[in-house]
């Protein structure tokens, strides 16, 4: 018997249009017994960066043996390979176009064992697969094998060279650090490349975002009353902007990619 | 034992206020161990084409036996009825409105086996049903009891005559198609009514939509650059106009119903 | 064997970030077979009533023996306690912050078997949580062991005072009652704290909301044309107010907390 599997979904799909759900029964077609979750499909239109990063802070949550489907695929269509991966304990499918960059660095950094395939089998897909719909068409019926015992290594040739994309990090100055917002969350928190690591020897920390310093970091938003703008180690250990029950990114009008400076004294 | 069933949802309810998921815990409370697959919530209000056209481009993809719950249902409460079918392998549960219209016009095509049945057996809904929520009081508790081995046909008195719409067809003209239309994706997609089979035999194809001519068409997004205006076939066999990694809806300014003409010569 | 278990989940994260996601993996990390269904993640960020009336308007159509995740949670890291609670055949885990009030107010009421735990025992959550994200760091894992079989007396230790929260009760006149409205659907429908107990005497009503006046209740919102404005006893026993196809926010140009004037003759 094959032990339960999960399969994570995580696209730039929406949810108008019914395409999510398409992909869950293609997979169900194959793998009836398998649990799908949605990570998200709300991932801006072709943004591989997003994506990328959105991946990398949930995939490790779910159990060992996940099968993870991510597709923001601009390049759906042209030469850019559908592949496949094992990264320890977690497998990925998708499109070779920079998404699983976060997480095969990882893996490579912890001397996980790490297995790449191009998938290049077409008896794995549906029949005839469209130019414009691999994750119906390729990326969901792969999945859904892997998930049904299919072994990784039957499912296309084995590669050592999946596209990585360079991730923004930031930049270090003489008072400490010039960092970007990588995500903005439903709530309007603002997340930046700069970490609790980058922080770790630094004191009397004082941030200027958008015109606006904020000195010091809370630990809770519970600490100061409501409405101020705070900034506090986020859920990913990522130096984040919030307002105490309010909306950072409404407040400050800022987006992804604008800077923020962290300024202090070397402890 | 019962096998492994499956359950899709198709609405417009949604995501605000728990209507999904209450249909969800319906169906638990009979079929504990079905698998609920929503295909999307995000229907128009009302829009009983819009539901019809995606409730058909995605059954398909689930396995036989899937029982596919769609409640698009204007007439809530009304005299409208209450119906289930079987069209082949699949089976279907919502209001007789029209909304089954284009699987039931296919599966009439194919002499798949039909079976319609007018839900008016009460034992098999919620107590005291409401008027204004059948998806929670009536269909959730059909689907989910013939999901448990109910025989359909046990659910109510057998039809004939299902509440059919016309969906609109492209107008032949001596140059061409005059088409709509029909869908407007999460991406700015735009989906008409013209397909593959109608542009089979024509060359030199030119289209015009919202007084922009596109010549000929693209296999894949990636044979033209970000920004251009694209048409292309899309994943459901539709002429689908597009702007590579961009959003033809707002470049356009178009929306459902909006005209589209090809023009072209005979192969 | 442990049977099939049921876990829902409310949340205001949104769809954006892949948080209601992450909580479904710490779930299946530790009970790998739960069924997880969501009941909503679009609750207002930060508004305990909404998150408090819509977990009481579902709860209960999911089977005996579901566990209720809910975390509405502005005290997030604060000292604000978290815990769980079995209500009659029901369980729930989230923030000791008048969350569960009217679920706990129901459950007085009809003498159900009550039990309120403290979440104080650290061994049942994932290991060093964040004061950010309480729904992934304690109540997914609490109530994942809860479904794997864990008693609810071994989470934590018992306490008799959870917080309630008070939500407003329509007010007496000598003419019938003056409400408010205390949500508004996806379709713009209104729902009041008025209720069909408070109408259950009266005869000729009449009601006033935002200017307009409606002259008695319809049954069903096929009794009239689109475009009408309509008064209804909604899907929970509530006074609705509706457009026939329409969208009464956007008409009425009214919100959650706005006044509404019932006046009538008593019976």
């Amino acid at each position: 018997m094959i032990p339960m599997r999960h399969i994570t979904l995580l696209t730039d799909f929406g949810y108008l249009d019914g395409y999510p759900g398409i992909m869950k029964g293609v997979i169900y077609s194959i793998a009836p017994s398998v649990q799908i979750a949605d990570i998200t499909h709300s991932i801006a239109p072709q943004n591989i960066q997003e994506g990328a990063l959105v991946l990398f802070r949930s995939y490790r949550y779910f159990p060992a043996g996940t099968i993870h489907v991510a597709v923001i695929d601009p390049g759906v269509g042209t030469n850019r390979r559908p592949i496949a991966m094992r990264l320890g304990d977690h497998f990925f499918v998708g499109p070779d176009n920079g998404l699983f960059s976060p997480v095969i660095c990882e893996a490579r950094k912890s001397n996980d064992p790490l297995q790449f395939i191009h998938l290049n089998r077409p008896q794995f897909w549906l029949p005839k697969p469209s130019r414009v719909f691999h994750g119906r068409d390729i990326f969901a019926p792969v999945a859904a094998h892997l998930a049904s015992g299919v072994p990784l290594d039957a499912l296309g040739d084995p590669i050592d060279d999946p596209v990585m994309i360079q991730l923004d990090e930031p930049i270090r100055t003489p008072q400490g650090w010039i960092g970007k917002v990588i995500a903005v969350d439903h709530f309007g928190n603002l997340s930046t490349n700069i970490t609790d690591l980058h922080l770790a020897e630094m004191d009397q920390i004082k941030i200027t975002v958008a015109g606006r310093t904020i000195h010091g970091l809370v630990k809770t938003f519970g600490e100061r009353p409501p409405g101020e703008l705070i900034a506090l180690i986020g859920t990913d250990h990522d130096l984040s902007i919030s307002v105490v029950n309010g909306d950072a990114k409404s407040l400050l009008g800022v987006k992804v990619g604008d800077e923020i400076i962290v300024e202090g004294k070397s402890t």
